[in-house]
């Protein structure tokens, strides 16, 4: 067997000195170098969003930061938009729900993204609406909602936002003006790290709301872990390997560069889109809108089909993930975050387009062609941010 | 700087073989690779707390699991006994009340232990009390508690019993006839791994009540974790190299033997404990009640003189821990769980005794002296299981 090309939307490949450095020793994490450890990764998060918000880290997975969003920023039975279009969408008001918050669901197609109109036309007709919970990128279709402009339309109406951004931030741009009121990550996407520390952003007006906002907790208390944190310390023991692995990849960022960042996954993105169309499959994101950091691809075989395309491509080396919920039988997912380069994609559609011509000699070269032919136009062009924002009329459903 | 010995009770050292497995390349987290790692973890874990209970692994620190125990249990307003001796029985409470339980609180002067008898002096003066918590290893005090007569008590009277046992499972014996319906623990402790995975072994009666409890969570939720674990998943992103380390350090436990393992924490807690009043410190901890994995010293020196001493030891590479809450200024913790062994100990003592006599010279030896006594007396003794369940008499109060 191969090593393994992980291509799934996370956990994301570690590099070797991220890997390196969260195998150090263990330290006392009531001491001068945790204090020091951590002061360090919170500027290097502020860095990668363009923020100078507070950034509170748990020891969590991402779904950990979801719960959080909710149970520090609202009271039972407040009213809360949560604009879904897709699985993670659905896990947001599945636990909102069983917090009894007022849930009003603008539910998307799958495939579909959350355009600003609409969010204002909600907010409009419900003005209760407190808060605003929006899926940056939704893993499970490869979708990347427009979060400026949803963030220009929620704080034109003083509704706080929250952006689960768990597979988005560290890869590309965050709203800036306005920001966003929380926005979420975890260590195990962009940011090249093993997954245990789930990320929250969050604003001044968030934090204010969360001093007195009633929905129980203590593990996932903002307050809480805000006061440890200004004493350089955290509520409970952090996860040490983690962090030491997250310092590092910082580092690493902030060598290459946040645009450097942000035009590579855009290029990657491109690269594997073009790539896919041209060996026939579809995508199931709306152009517009697709994410530069998973690409779901639709697949008609059958879940049998399904099973032994990804089962071969793995024996070549390359792992991709299958889909999720109503999806699981329809589509299989490429991730392009984190520790990923164009040679990376060149390599994954090789490996595809081998399983497709057959499995021994090599493929078309067709998807190859494609993902060069797109990055050459891609690095041709001026703008580190192309289509991302860009608003195309929605189809209608 | 030499390289520390971390002498703290928790995060514990990690063995070169733990740390080599800790970084290996991350996996899908939806694959049969991590479905073996998993089912082979929670196998691990039952061989060393001696039970077929259910074991549950969250993306979390302990506390995550005490506040896990809390929501999965109770309804709002139900009654509860927590019977508290130290600072991590005092957050114990802070989250159930946060959570709208009635609590019942068996406060126990620091330094002494929760007896049996008091707990079912409470439990007959309240008959509505339906679940005890108790903590196993008051890491705070340096307090082991009599489990096994507890648990006798607690379920004779047919109630839940919530053990934390953070800071003891995997080190020293847990209650088997009957046993405790949740035992808590945490990966940094005695199972010689990083932070970042809570443990929490579940009886069928405690998942029972866990489907009907009425306490809102979604991330801690046992039911879900339980339903995806039984497809060989985890409910979100699980922490992966923990779970390696983890996987490593049980293979190491097997290879030991489990009264080995059991042995070596009792044969290092007499030699710490025998040594350091040998230096002529104070234990806070009552003789019969101390515990197996940390000892809390008493120092009468003030803030600065404490500080000055854990410096002055630094310097020699032995890292111990200050105290918490109110006894924050008045003691030092010797941590002796996971990977420590009697030569560490030793080390501990001598550069204590160095530290003492001034620094630059050798100390006095009369520590190191008494610990080789304890361990020679300890090593002759036929039974692996010394004092921890004998029952001296407490002290008035």
């Amino acid at each position: 067997m191969f090593q393994q090309q992980l291509r799934i939307p996370g956990p994301t490949p570690i590099p070797e000195r991220v890997a390196e450095a969260g195998r150090r020793p263990m330290i006392n994490h009531r001491s001068a170098p945790f204090t020091r450890l951590l002061g360090e990764i919170i500027e290097g998060i502020q860095w990668a969003v363009e923020s100078k918000n507070k950034v509170l880290i748990f020891p969590a997975s991402g779904s950990g930061g979801l719960e959080a969003a909710i149970v520090n920023l609202l009271r039972p039975g407040e009213k809360a938009l949560f604009c879904s279009c897709g699985a993670f969408g659905a896990r947001w008001i599945q636990m909102a729900r069983r917090y009894g918050v007022d849930v009003v669901e603008l539910k998307i197609p799958l495939g579909q993204p959350v355009i600003p109109e609409d969010v204002q036309f909600v907010l409009e007709q419900d003005p209760e609406i407190s808060t605003v919970y929006v899926t940056h990128n939704e893993t499970s279709t490869g979708i990347m909602n427009p979060v400026a402009d949803i963030a220009r339309v929620v704080k034109q109406k003083q509704k706080l936002l929250v952006l689960d951004s768990v597979s988005a931030a560290g890869c590309v741009p965050m709203p800036t003006a306005p920001e966003a009121d929380v926005v979420l990550s975890a260590s195990q996407k962009g940011w090249m790290s093993p997954p245990g520390a789930a990320i929250a952003v969050v604003s001044a007006e968030a934090m204010q709301k969360a001093a007195s906002s009633r929905l129980p907790r203590w593990y996932l208390d903002f307050s809480l872990m805000a006061q440890a944190q200004a004493k350089g310390e955290t509520v409970t023991t952090p996860p040490i390997s983690v962090l030491y692995a997250m310092h590092e990849a910082l580092a690493m960022m902030r060598e290459e560069g946040r645009d450097e960042i942000f035009l590579r996954h855009a290029a990657v993105a491109a690269m594997t889109q073009a790539g896919i169309e041209a060996l026939g499959f579809a995508l199931l994101a709306q152009p517009g809108y697709r994410s530069r950091t998973v690409t779901a691809v639709l697949h008609e075989g059958g879940k049998e089909a399904l099973g032994q395309l990804r089962s071969q491509l793995m024996q070549k080396g390359v792992v991709v993930a299958g889909g999720q919920g109503e999806l699981a039988d329809k589509l299989f997912r490429i991730g392009h975050l984190g520790q990923v380069t164009p040679a990376d994609i060149v390599s994954v559609l090789c490996s595809l387009e081998d399983v497709l011509a057959g499995g021994d000699g090599m493929g078309s070269g067709k998807g190859v062609a494609a993902a060069r032919s797109a990055l050459a136009a891609f690095t041709s062009s001026p703008s580190p941010t192309p289509t991302q924002h860009s608003r195309p009329s929605r189809k209608s459903t």
